[in-house]
């Protein structure tokens, strides 16, 4: 694929200030994840460093519209912590060895350094926070945090449990994933001042986190392992019933009479992911990713400038256009 | 002992507000432990209700003075479920089964449960600070957060190693417990206005953290298990190599020559604690401790209140009488 890529094209469409601004959140990301001791730079840093999409940082550039000061520098980089940090924890849940193509902490320096990484990642997000001297901006992220933490314990709780409701699903993750977009967007909009829209900005948030979830949960199915960067059907091996599983479990008896944890090997789970694949269900749960893209750009607000919109609304879908 | 224990001693002594103030504490960790999802009621709430010394929230209540609003309660429900949070994720380090004699949360619910709870915990108690309104409050907690982070980062990079020099023991010391200590004083002082000394509560509160944690690590050596409530030389045999050790290594050529590694049953770590005993070590980390505790008196400003001294000053003396 030579096209930019979504994020490219948001950056281009919300005018310069945005792409000055995450290059202001990869400087002070850079600068925190050395200036914070060699375990961390080692450890935290190769984490930070590795990238990703910068999604949330970009979530919260757009949401505070012309506003450009530090204070969005420092809620986007926040927002990045704490996704960091999860991932670092995540990785040592799923004994990860890789993310983003490089080896998780876990696989370097052991469990014992990644769990005290994503605690030290944690932390210094709200350190970052506060020296904005926001309260109800530190609200925000503990809440999204909370919820990611309560995501997680719900996930492990409902490990290998293919009778799960799809709205139990759902709620795994509107915790998990969508309330730290919400969050994202808030954070911005906050910058920006009485006009900022927090609440419907917010609300658009959590719609495309939720979708974007989705998307990743379809993606695990249907890989293929050189698009997404790991095997089909990983979630599974974890024990995590996602939207496929449960959607096809409605349409093939053998699916429905599947127990998660006979599955054990990434054959076996490969196996699985074709036949999800044959009954549709990664055509229906899209479709629901699709539509809440749609009721998420519902939310924008009438008087948003056209810019800001353009650019939310091209975010919203690069989250179901991603490897499509 | 039939004695009452230091803790009930100082809330003797610094007057009715601080056991008033302790108590909606406990009964605030209570309503966030209950009101947050079964999961974290069954593990968290486990951990929070177990208790412990509520040294932590001792000290804010303390430090605050006469004032006794319900900021003095949100630091100090906010100190406690940091230290809850590290305590969940040092037993996943540690792989603990007991924890103030009931099942870990690691050893009931899993690795898993146990990371996502400390997380929660944390994010838990950043809300509860954020409420307050105060920026400073909430960097000095992400502070002292990262600082325990960073302790636990540096002990697992000094594992086995008996060769670190005291000072590296002491700047680990410093950071995993000795930050949350002097936070807690400063959070407390922060409350009580501006005449809350809290540099000089702050630098009090890190002392007497320093000698407490002296203190823990002479009691893995000395025990005996049924007071600590664990068996002796656990550090040891986690890798943990601290003050009496590195102490008794200068005197005694056998364990200078000791691979902390070759220690792998209780038995052999019970046989190192008694030839560390052997050298004097204990006496000589006891006495370090106890010197700390004078420079941490000796840091309370003149005009302190003669009821908040000596609350003070009995809570320093409790902090090395501990099983003595």
């Amino acid at each position: 694929m030579s096209s930019p890529g979504p994020v490219t094209e948001v950056m281009h469409a919300s005018g310069p200030h945005v792409p000055a601004l995450l290059a202001r959140v990869e400087q002070r990301l850079a600068t925190l994840a050395a200036g914070y001791g060699d375990e961390l730079a080692r450890h935290g840093g190769a984490t930070i460093a590795a990238g990703g999409k910068r999604l949330r940082p970009l979530l919260v550039a757009i949401a505070a519209g012309d506003e450009a000061g530090a204070g969005v520098v420092r809620a986007g980089v926040a927002v990045e912590l704490v996704h960091s940090a999860t991932l670092v924890h995540d990785d040592v849940l799923d004994a990860a060895d890789l993310r983003r193509g490089i080896a998780t902490v876990v696989a370097a320096g052991g469990r014992e350094m990644a769990i005290a990484t994503g605690d030290l990642l944690f932390a210094r997000a709200f350190a970052v926070l506060a020296e904005g001297r926001r309260p109800e901006a530190v609200r925000v992220l503990s809440d999204a945090s909370s919820a990611l933490a309560r995501g997680e314990l719900l996930q492990r709780a409902d490990g290998w449990d293919a009778t799960v409701t799809i709205d139990r699903y759902l709620l795994r993750c509107e915790l998990k994933t969508a309330r730290l977009f919400e969050a994202a967007c808030r954070l911005g909009a906050m910058e920006a001042g009485v006009n900022g829209a927090e609440r419907e900005l917010g609300a658009f948030g959590r719609r495309i986190g939720l979708a974007f979830q989705l998307l990743d949960d379809v993606l695990d199915v249907s890989g293929p392992a050189e698009r997404t960067g790991k095997h089909r059907g990983t979630d599974l091996l974890d024990g995590t019933v996602t939207l496929p599983l449960l959607l096809a479990r409605e349409r093939d008896p053998a699916l429905a009479a599947l127990d998660p944890r006979s599955v054990t090997t990434p054959e076996q789970a490969e196996d699985v992911c074709d036949r999800i694949a044959a009954t549709g269900a990664l055509d229906s749960a899209r479709e629901r990713a699709l539509e809440m893209v749609e009721a998420a750009k519902a939310e924008l607000p009438p008087g948003l400038p056209a810019r800001q919109r353009g650019a939310l609304e091209l975010v919203a879908d690069g989250v179901v256009a991603r490897y499509a």
